[in-house]
């Protein structure tokens, strides 16, 4: 039986939600295109959570920085150093992998950890005895060059997280927005990083989207407010509709956390992995005075807070909440994943999908279907559906049975199916069906739009 | 006197609209920052564009494709062969130029081509006589380097327009969205390039933001709508309240257009550059059936359309509309900007900067200023902020007069000053301030938020 996880990458894949990048040339691991579905379910998670904690907050403006930096930058940051894996190569096929996830599926088959180390793991790929070379340390950022020579001057990096574009422009955005501590930065945008082994899906790829908060408070106050952003993510995405027992804390171990963290809980939802179910869906982080002090004393400028009410100067502590926008598009999916059974035309019942997504996530907020393709009923409907264009992601569809009209709109979530019959060229009203109870209820056409908005907000 | 345009820069710079990415560092060339009223602007033009061209239209549906795709697909598309400029290196200092640029310069200061070619023309640095190698051609693409080995077999590049990424999905998108021509793929994300000479502010740099749609016709159609397209994106900049006498049509001729395009017009606007006035904003591209064969050919893939109803098969003719995100912003704020007087408190005049802009591009709507900083109204001024929060971005200020306060939101553009005074209390209505005018309307607290939907909409 295919896996709640197995059902939801099929369906994203053929109604448009997610296509592999570059499937026509066999395809690439890195990354993943989103399709017309995805493109807007991914953009109405991107503009909730820019409302919630940017626009909707007095203490949060946002920022744009650039996927290319200064070179500095990263050396400033601590990821040139310390953003490697060790690698070895197997010398049988000259394919590097991982050392620690060698060993990690070892332990995962044979339950203990491996007598003679590497020695004893067997190729992967040919399962011959292994013969593997020392492990070398391999950088998992992105190089790319700029500039009108090709060599080392014009090196650059990609950034592997949007948050160092938001302590470099520190003293800017409290100088131009006149800011002071406790106040946050929040970034939506691209990152990359050479992942060695993507996979998942869009769980882990070399090219991906974060939404990160860089929340600047005085010293003493970072455990308060540390507390309160795990609070706050948590009930961003209860409030969006992920039920609460696929979802938990997890209390990073110091050893397993990223070198600027003094602290790191997790949030991790259950995805349903081969292995191990669960996965990092987002972290919050107290990067305490680390980035902004090193990116003083390597740049020379003072990234430091003066409060001159109190005459104290402080490098501000740092509170992260750093989100997978990608990682939070496969959750909500998976979390509204379900099939039940509707009544069919004959009397009986059929299996459905349904995808009971939030309406405010829903990629299409509404569908109108004339009950059939007819001359007289389908230019009237197409004239609703371009009203309520002018507000939402509308569908029309006056192809084939209106049972099955019904069963394309449910499997990608849409709340709202508006059917135009021939009584609505007299009564001026149509009958919208709600996904969840496939309830029905005959709206006037003019209250339709008040309607829905009251329907998407609950 | 300052031009425009430098007034322009300098405010970005000043009220946190645009920063120098890296500034800490040095800076770079490559990119900007985008600070708090930028990042609020530029999503603003983002989703009317949307709105507009891809949820507001029957015949448009999104995607968003991923930056980098396997190398192939440059291949296919012309971008590794043509995509490419002559560069010459100076002997003197090792530095690269381009060509073209070398002699440009030369008669824009001499009024004539240089006699003797590139041997007449000094080195633009050291001023020595210029010793000159042999042209080369240098491509435009900006390389990266994926995956464990940190060879060719990597070798991959960031895509220098989105355009491609809708081309390789066309097959995915007609199947899952169920489309036929005409219809368009509309798309918005970065690309790169690897300017020589990036410059001009925001107006080139080498990681930059794109709108971009490609639209599938039948053949025989590309003429009409080609012209359809170029007079909607005109009117789009016209509806966002630019002045039709800083916009132009430029019919590009054969020899200065793109490898793939049989006709293009480009849309410029009057930036006030030195030397140049007018610089590209956007253009209409008639890209004939070229890139869909060209995938076609290279992948085997059969990017075509087959109409059921003729039993006719056939690839489409593509027109794209691509405009420039960063430049479409640069365009709005220098048409914004005014310079005009308003009254101060000693019965004189004052001058006042006004960026007058459409109030749906204003990156703040409303700022709700407490007449002044006092325990009774900055509570109550706060919570009205908040409640306009649920809807807008909104600015809370109580920091001295009440006319400086005014200023700053008149110079970025906030259309509606909201002021709390001691009537509030009693009266429970607040003072609305228009931007443009200075008029003044008392409004009552529960009708403020209708007021200003109305105002923004118009």
């Amino acid at each position: 039986m295919a896996s709640t996880l197995d059902s939801v990458i099929n369906l994203a894949k053929r109604r448009g939600f997610v296509f592999q990048a570059g499937e026509i040339y066999g395809g690439s691991r890195s990354a993943w295109d989103y399709g017309p579905l995805g493109v807007e379910l991914k953009e109405n998670i991107k503009s909730l959570w820019w409302q919630t904690f940017v626009r909707g907050r007095e203490d949060m403006v946002g920022l744009d920085s650039s996927i290319i930096q200064p070179r500095p930058v990263w050396e400033a940051s601590g990821h040139v150093e310390t953003f490697v894996d060790p690698l070895v190569e197997s010398l049988h096929t000259h394919k590097r992998y991982r050392a620690d996830h060698l060993i990690e599926a070892y332990v995962a088959k044979h339950g203990h950890e491996p007598a003679n180390g590497l020695a004893d793991i067997r190729d992967p790929e040919t399962g011959q005895e292994g013969k593997w070379t020392e492990p070398q340390q391999f950088s998992g950022l992105v190089k790319t060059y700029l500039g009108a020579v090709d060599n080392e001057e014009g090196l650059h990096y990609l950034r592997p997280e949007t948050a160092q574009g938001i302590f470099i422009n520190f003293n800017n955005v409290v100088t131009a927005a006149r800011r002071k501590p406790p106040f946050g930065i929040g970034q939506i945008g691209k990152s990359f990083r050479n992942e060695i082994t993507p996979g998942n899906f869009i769980f882990r790829t070399r090219e991906f989207e974060q939404m990160e908060i860089e929340y600047f408070v005085h010293p003493d106050e970072a455990g308060k407010y540390f507390d309160e952003w795990v609070e706050a993510c948590w009930d961003w995405f209860i409030d969006l509709g992920v039920n609460p027992d696929n979802l938990r804390r997890f209390d990073v171990p110091a050893d397993e956390r990223a070198h600027y963290s003094d602290g790191t809980i997790d949030l991790e939802y259950r995805f349903g992995f081969q292995g191990s179910e669960w996965g990092e869906l987002m972290g919050v982080a107290n990067r305490t005075d680390y980035d902004l002090s090193r990116h003083t004393e390597a740049s020379g400028a003072k990234l430091q807070y003066f409060d001159q009410a109190s005459g104290d100067r402080y490098t501000p502590y740092v509170i992260e909440p750093s989100f997978g926008l990608t990682r939070s598009m496969m959750a909500f999916l998976v979390d509204a994943y379900s099939e039940d059974e509707a009544p069919n035309a004959k009397g009986g019942v059929d299996k459905r999908t349904v995808l009971r997504l939030d309406p405010r996530l829903s990629p299409v907020k509404a569908a109108v279907l004339p009950l059939s393709r007819n001359e007289k009923l389908s230019p009237k409907a197409r004239e609703l559906a371009a009203t309520l264009r002018r507000e939402w992601n509308v569908d029309f569809d006056d192809a084939g049975a209106i049972g099955r009209r019904y069963r394309r709109q449910d499997e990608i979530g849409t709340p709202f199916c508006i059917t135009y019959d021939f009584d609505s060229l007299d009564d001026d009203a149509v009958t919208i069906r709600r996904r969840d109870d496939m309830s029905q209820e005959r709206v006037a056409i003019a209250e339709v739009p008040a309607y829905i908005r009251e329907g998407i907000l609950g």
